[in-house]
């Protein structure tokens, strides 16, 4: 194989939607990802590649007849969350292409259709629903719910597409498609510092934390800050502090993690105790009963600690993801292939991880020297990133040629 | 004294800047401050009184010549908290009016001019520093400083004013005009139930409780949420959340009052530990040592948790006020010129405190029905106001004629 140029590729995408802090905005249905879309279907045409767009905003190119079944689909996502980093979701469609080049510059002749595809809204941070494309796909998210989703401004989702001449109606499952979904193998970044503590470039995913979102909306009583005796307050900011706390701790308990990331005050004017609040629980742990566990507790104590604030909880479920063990036998002969690569979980989840219940999935990580994820400071090397290529080019030659 | 007609004049003013919830968005320098502000000119017509804006942004209507000295100013604020109530700040302006209108009928011919104000960003709402138009006219806020401050959309106090073909260039202390001003009385509703429960729809202020804000930075890393080890993390939500409680606790404990009512994430996202929270401490106190104390005790904590969770904590001091006791002797005759009305504290700042301490000044409180602000269920009923304006021309007929 050819040593990949993975620089030349990756200087072109990776300065759409780049903020002056190093940081991503790439909300999707932004100009941003526009841009990112208008780059792939550029690198489709200069592959010969036809691009087709599914109902759910899914975007893909095919080396082979995208409809004969059986395909092998490789990508990944290009949205970022806000001020995320450079590679978390880019790096596996750049990657795609590249692998491609590589296959067809040892003359490889696949048997089976190969597909690049970029999934939207993956991390949920425009609307926020992560794996929003590949969940309506797969019929695990309600067309209607997804429609209705706003943005921090107000906007649903289906005014968003709108507004990008895409049909918000026809949103949905899409059985068709995913039958002829033979395997998908997703190339991401690593989110942590397993593989650098490992010495190695490459690694395999073996299963996914079982994770999800909650929303918690503490409401008490807007009031004067400077006015209101604290005997006659309802103040939601104190159950809400109290949650992140608690949510801390019994996840620290427990043996798995919990974030508060997103914490919004109503109307949030210093001098006004504010009415409502609403707090965004992310929870993982290696084991269902374990999330369970967490979520229990804290449900729990703030119930406790809401009667105390005289305050009202509401925990709403935005996303909730099982456990999931990607297909042992795909994942055991990848790792062989790649000469024993290290094989490791995550507790981020991926749109390979909602397609694991449909199709044999697998991902391959590639090291992230300072191993920060959702910032600025996640970093691939260049010579990382062209040995995720040539690994990625490896697994697609087995599956497809 | 005619019967006042309160409801004609507020059933004017009263749907500027109102929201379908009930609530008002009345930001300085926006379309909703602009409408009040020509319903201002309207009202100043009207009597034939001369309108001038000086260079601070704060507006004024004259019954006489204004710069004759020795004048009586009365007047409020037209700006709202986010989705506050409607008497807070405009009814010190139409009772304003209308006590003109009620010593005009009574055949009064002021000695002193009198003039009606509207000053301006009272809240601090948008660019949060409360009484900003009269602490710049006192030369008690730096006009750079000023200049600089920056509203929720990065938009700062310079381009708002240009914006509104106002020139911030010329901010600053107006020593002339300040000492033009004999005397200051502020009509306000009353910001708590006192009134209400002595049974009087009319009272006198005694003081202001010292009071200040405080901007605390927590800075952290932001990493990933569902790939980051709790060992890992620099969390500055954890100690965000601690200065919440700690402010409440401390507060309690010293007898003051603490709120923390706008509290910021950034980057937001529920899967993303943030890499810096920035929250608002107001806290108020009946003495300044016992706000001293507070505020100490609640650095000290914080300082503490940051260690504990890598973090680092800023503190920035947005605004400070000492206790003020409004003028005893001009108290002292109100109160007896209202037939001994209840004189009582409160813990909210006003611009009447800002000019205290520079022309004696006053203040009227109008029985508030719920006892609650900067919220909309605040509510005086319209016999309320109108003997409220009936106080006012009472006060202003001994002051200026």
């Amino acid at each position: 194989m050819d040593a990949v140029d993975f620089k030349a590729l990756w200087d072109e995408l990776s300065p759409i939607g780049r903020t002056p802090d190093g940081g991503y905005l790439r909300y999707s249905w932004s100009e941003a990802d526009q841009a990112c879309r208008n780059w792939f279907r550029a690198q489709a045409d200069h592959r010969g590649m036809e691009v087709e767009t599914d109902r759910n905003s899914n975007l893909y190119a095919w080396w082979g007849q995208p409809h004969d079944g059986d395909a092998v689909l490789t990508g990944s996502h290009f949205d970022s969350v806000p001020h995320g980093g450079a590679y978390d979701g880019p790096l596996g469609i750049a990657s795609a292409f590249l692998a491609i080049d590589a296959l067809r510059a040892s003359g490889a002749t696949p048997r089976r259709p190969i597909g690049v595809v970029a999934f939207a809204e993956e991390e949920g941070g425009r609307f926020g629903v992560p794996c929003l494309g590949s969940r309506l796909m797969t019929g695990a998210l309600d067309p209607d719910r997804a429609r209705g989703l706003t943005d921090s401004h107000g906007i649903t989702l289906a005014e968003a597409m709108e507004e990008n001449a895409a049909d918000p109606t026809i949103l949905g499952a899409d059985p068709e498609r995913l039958a002829a979904i033979g395997a998908f193998v997703e190339l991401h970044i690593e989110q942590g510092r397993v593989l650098e503590g490992q010495n190695a470039p490459v690694g395999v995913a073996s299963a996914i934390w079982p994770h999800g979102r909650w929303r918690f909306t503490f409401t008490g009583e807007a009031d004067h800050a400077g006015t209101t005796a604290f005997a006659d307050r309802c103040d939601p900011m104190l159950t809400a502090a109290f949650m992140v706390l608690a949510a801390r701790k019994e996840a620290r308990i427990a043996g798995g993690l919990a974030t508060v990331g997103r914490l919004e005050a109503d109307p949030g004017a210093a001098n006004v105790i504010p009415g409502a609040v609403r707090a965004w629980l992310d929870a993982r742990a290696p084991e269902e009963a374990v999330l369970s566990q967490i979520l229990d507790a804290v449900r729990s104590k703030v119930a406790e600690r809401a009667e105390r604030d005289r305050t009202r909880v509401l925990v709403e479920t935005e996303s909730e993801t099982p456990v999931v063990d990607f297909d042992g036998g795909l994942r055991d002969r990848i790792a062989a292939l790649l000469g024993g690569a290290p094989v490791l979980a995550t507790g981020a989840g991926h749109d390979a991880g909602v397609l694991a219940a449909h199709v044999p999935a697998a991902m391959l990580f590639v090291r992230n020297r300072t191993g920060v994820s959702h910032a600025p400071a996640e970093e691939a090397t260049d010579e990382d990133c062209a040995a995720g290529v040539e690994a990625l080019a490896t697994v697609l030659r087995e599956l497809a040629c």
